[in-house]
């Protein structure tokens, strides 16, 4: 197992910043958004995210970090 | 113990990508799909994933990415 | 993966310090003040914070230090 | 305590591989099987394995891949 | 971010030592008293502390030693 | 504080091994059996173990490995 | 901030060795005895250790190694 194929799940992520993500964290509680940057940890920030908690928007957030342990998902959106 | 046996389950993992894993995490929520790769975290990307809880399925992922601390197993399907 | 992107989440909080931010914690409780300071840990220290639950106000903090550990999120604010 | 002494459950733990465990998880499910292989994280891998809840066999896994931290015990059974 | 920045607040928090300072542990206990030292990781030792609960003090310790991780936040009390 | 002090509980851990202890998990299930060997992160390996619930015996283990991030104490009995 | 001042916490527990102790686990048991020794991830032995939950002491130890990890703080008894 390579080192570089050991990474790639983060690369891929790495690949996808200044696009739209919706993250999940272990509250349960959902972040969709745009994904400025995110590190290694899943440490990330988010601009123009939306919370939602059971599939009803409860809140707005301009900018945001989210510390990467938080983190149970990240779903990659198609859309820009 | 050689530190090639030490890793032989990730060694086992990584050779499993391209396929149809059913993983369960720590909430008992699980996600069935290709895995498209991994690493040795168990951080792992996967594609047209289904998710499920109580063996319903309840929402589909085009391209997800887990964060590894999260993972209780991961079942190697058969199927391609 | 450059080494400079991959800290790119925290090179932000770095520079969001003397400016106002709304941090939650794990167990929900927000912290809203002044982001004196802060490390690559999450580490912080706030002057002048409220403590708010459930949206009231329940607590003033004229210095307070948070361990990192416990962060949730950390909402940068656009006033000063 | 030499380095040798020190590793000495985890030697006897690889000595144990391609025997039958049930090994139990922090979330007090059981899985009883041939444990092909083990890494000194405690990941493993096991093949024909049943998962067992209260006493009851609740699913089969023909090659399931558990994560080491949610390990509470391994049992060695003494049949092949 | 130069290594100085970043351990900014432990460098705060080990000048406040033989002040006064309230502690909030994870479990929301409280431990109001003398900060008589503190290490980078927030162990730290108290003098003549209360333990608070619930804005009642419930108990009162000569010297006690708190370890770090179950720290929430401390409390900069200006008081001597 | 030397680095031999420094290790000392786990130097009368590791002089305890081929006696009988009790250990208790974090879950409050106890464990009490031969001490065949322990590690430096308290990994152990039992045998004769009896598992004891409520100070009721629920289950016998002929050898069992527990994981050490479990442990909330061991016990060492006088009796060999 | 020096390293030695950094270790002060663990420096001052480790010269309270041979005396009485309370120490409070994060499940809220408490242990109190004589800590022979303890070491900087603060791991401990206690012997003639009681057991006091809701201030009635309900087991006594002979001889006692606590897991440095459940530790919520050790409370320093004045008498030997």
């Amino acid at each position: 197992m390579s080192q570089t194929n050991a990474k790639r799940p983060l690369t891929i992520l790495q690949k996808s910043t200044k696009k739209k993500v919706t993250i999940r964290l272990k509250n349960e509680v959902e972040y969709k958004g745009k994904m400025d940057n995110v590190d290694t940890y899943m440490n990330l920030i988010m601009t123009d995210a939306e919370e939602i908690h059971n599939d009803k928007v409860i809140a707005n957030y301009g900018r945001v970090i989210v510390r990467g342990n938080n983190v149970l998902f990240i779903k990659l959106e198609n859309e820009l």
